[in-house]
């Protein structure tokens, strides 16, 4: 069976990869880039439709503003990346495995003569100083062999030209809001005082990875959060084998994911009759929710949803002084957001249609926690909800 | 409810961190360090206890000679660190949240001011240079607000302080050893044609998440890996919806998982009669297992059990230019392995009771793969199995 790019099933037309890489082009010339060494998993796939579970070792996407972009990896992934990308084969470079976590030699000083060879060693180069996939050893590797390149932190270049989302990417994501709300509904039916929380996740899990009959779904970039009673207080505790209490609230964040495109949304459910304090946040949640939404429309600041959202809540007496939302799209773990606009004071990014955010409304208490989210799309004139799940604390009695 | 550090249910017991603490800090010693900023989510575990999925933004846990570590991070995880670790709340330091993903500012500014008013900006300072979670503009930090500290890399330091399990360690792993049978027996009992990948996957996640009846699993460091067909020629893809078909052979790359231990094993599955070349792969690769397992004893060189394994390959005229394992245990994503030992040539680590190793023996072919795993730990005499499933290749007619 020959592999070869045009056989390559991949998620988006070529047009549209095209279209990608030409706006990208364009954000390289004006911040003065010759090329990108893209190391986000994300971005790579959003560039070159790369997709495989081989972000623990190192590689990147080469961009110049002229040549097919160049994939660079470990050599037992060059196959997944023939059978994901559109790339030609000899933009397919692959690294030995005695590079593999050695603590004789990095991977990035064989990439750095694969750029010395292909005359790109005295460039202007933009990699993404910041993220997880790009870590201080890579960095110093490129600076030692490459004396001549001009490094620049390019600042989430990339990740910025993915904020506006296309027709196909909203229609995976609405995908996405199908599927959590099963996942949604899933919890509702089964979870009860007695029932042990690893098989709550297990029923969580199998929602989100069935989906619905047309469509199955994929891994989420964070997995589901679920802490019970004071647990609650903390934002990012996972779960344990241990039974649910009546009289604890348990919070659930979780996402549907298709095609790595996510909708996460959490609901929070009380087993048994909730203290006064929820039903009071609850409240105040809501109404803030809905002040918020009001100001998600094309034109507004990303600050204006927060301020709208946190003035109702200080209405209420409630503080929260963490930001209310990110940008979400196309996500490997370990995060799904988009790492670029966030709902809190002081975004002044002008909101577009096509923006795709998850209105994170949670709060973290002293011993207690609830979270009611929305994940949403930026229109001309208001959001559209990703997804349809009643919105409020859910009571099983 | 008062959260105090004596009220926290730990995984080990405090001697056993005592102990932890103790050899870490004479491996400080060794190295020269006066301190060590440990951003390697399974290392702040295995330290400190905390265990959260907050690794997506800037933390880390402060080791010096002497005081008790301290825990950084974002304010809204301080909570989860107060619930899991056994560190005094002062010792627990959260950073405001607008550093988060901030174009203006970075955490490890703000931790840079903690150092100084701690007294250690001029300390030696291990850092963790190739770690995902020490990113190139977290060290670009640390040297641009603390000229007079020396960092230097230490080199996986803490890493390797795991690479000899515990007693409880490994009573964690075996376990998580069960854990992985119950969910390869699932794939035998599920999987046939016209079956959708998704659902097989949500079959796998049930089973690891539902463990046995004593006790639930967690989240694997790595989703479950099953390409079919031509796609079992690229080492990490993950899954899609298309329905399983008669005449291919699927590679499943799982682990069952038990309080963030891992024990990871593969089997090989062909739906119909196999091609001769599977069957001559898998004697292959069995035979090669026990030449390799024959060397899994302490005082052997962990390159012993690979030059073994790849010897009985190529006299089968079979080339496996990776490596074929590497050390396991605590993990977070994005990988199961230990980033110390490997098993391929030139790793001269000395094996010793109480290492534990994924044997890791897949083949990635042009058009196919195979991969007939096992995960033991070094014995005196020979290798403890941490799970027991058929080691064959999977026939389903």
């Amino acid at each position: 069976m020959v592999i070869s790019p045009d056989t390559v099933e991949l998620n988006f037309t070529r047009e549209e990869y095209a279209a990608r890489l030409f706006k990208t082009r364009k954000a390289m010339q004006q911040a003065d880039l010759d090329s990108l060494l893209i190391t986000d998993p994300a971005n790579m796939a959003w560039l070159t439709g790369y997709d495989g579970w081989s972000f623990y070792v190192h590689q990147c996407v080469i961009v110049t503003l002229e040549s097919e972009p160049i994939w660079f990896g470990r050599g037992i992934d060059a196959n997944g990346a023939k059978r994901t990308t559109y790339l030609s084969h000899e933009n397919i470079i692959e690294y030995p495995d005695h590079y593999v976590q050695s603590d004789d030699r990095h991977p990035m000083d064989f990439l750095c003569e694969i750029l010395e060879s292909k005359g790109l060693s005295s460039h202007s180069i933009g990699v993404e100083m910041d993220n997880y996939y790009f870590t201080a050893a890579a960095y110093a590797s490129l600076v030692r062999n490459l004396p001549n390149a001009n490094f620049k932190d390019c600042k989430n270049l990339v990740h910025w030209q993915r904020s506006v989302k296309s027709e196909q990417e909203l229609s995976y994501m609405r995908k996405a809001g199908k599927i959590v709300e099963v996942m949604h509904q899933r919890i509702r039916e089964t979870i009860h005082p007695g029932l042990r929380k690893h098989e709550l996740v297990a029923e969580i899990y199998d929602a989100g990875l069935r989906g619905i009959p047309e469509y199955g779904g994929d891994y989420p970039a964070i997995v589901p959060l679920l802490p019970s009673g004071a647990d609650a207080s903390a934002s990012h505790l996972t779960w344990n084998d241990k039974p649910m209490q009546s009289g604890e609230g348990t919070f659930f964040e979780i996402a549907g994911v298709y095609k790595r495109y996510h909708c996460p949304l959490s609901r929070t459910v009380f087993l048994g009759k909730p203290d006064q304090k929820f039903l009071d946040s609850e409240k105040a949640v809501l109404e803030g929710m809905e002040a918020g939404l009001e100001k998600a429309k094309a034109g507004n600041y990303c600050e204006d949803i927060a301020i709208a959202f946190f003035d109702v809540l200080e209405k209420h007496g409630i503080i929260k002084d963490s930001r209310t939302g990110y940008s979400i799209g196309l996500s490997y773990p370990p995060d799904w957001g988009e790492h670029t606009m966030s709902l809190r004071k002081g975004d002044k990014t002008v909101m577009k249609e096509g923006m795709t955010f998850h209105f994170m409304t949670g709060l973290w208490l002293d011993d207690w926690g609830l979270e009611i989210t929305e994940s949403l799309a930026i229109g001309a004139n208001g959001p559209e909800l990703l997804s349809s799940v009643p919105r409020e604390l859910v009571v099983i009695s």
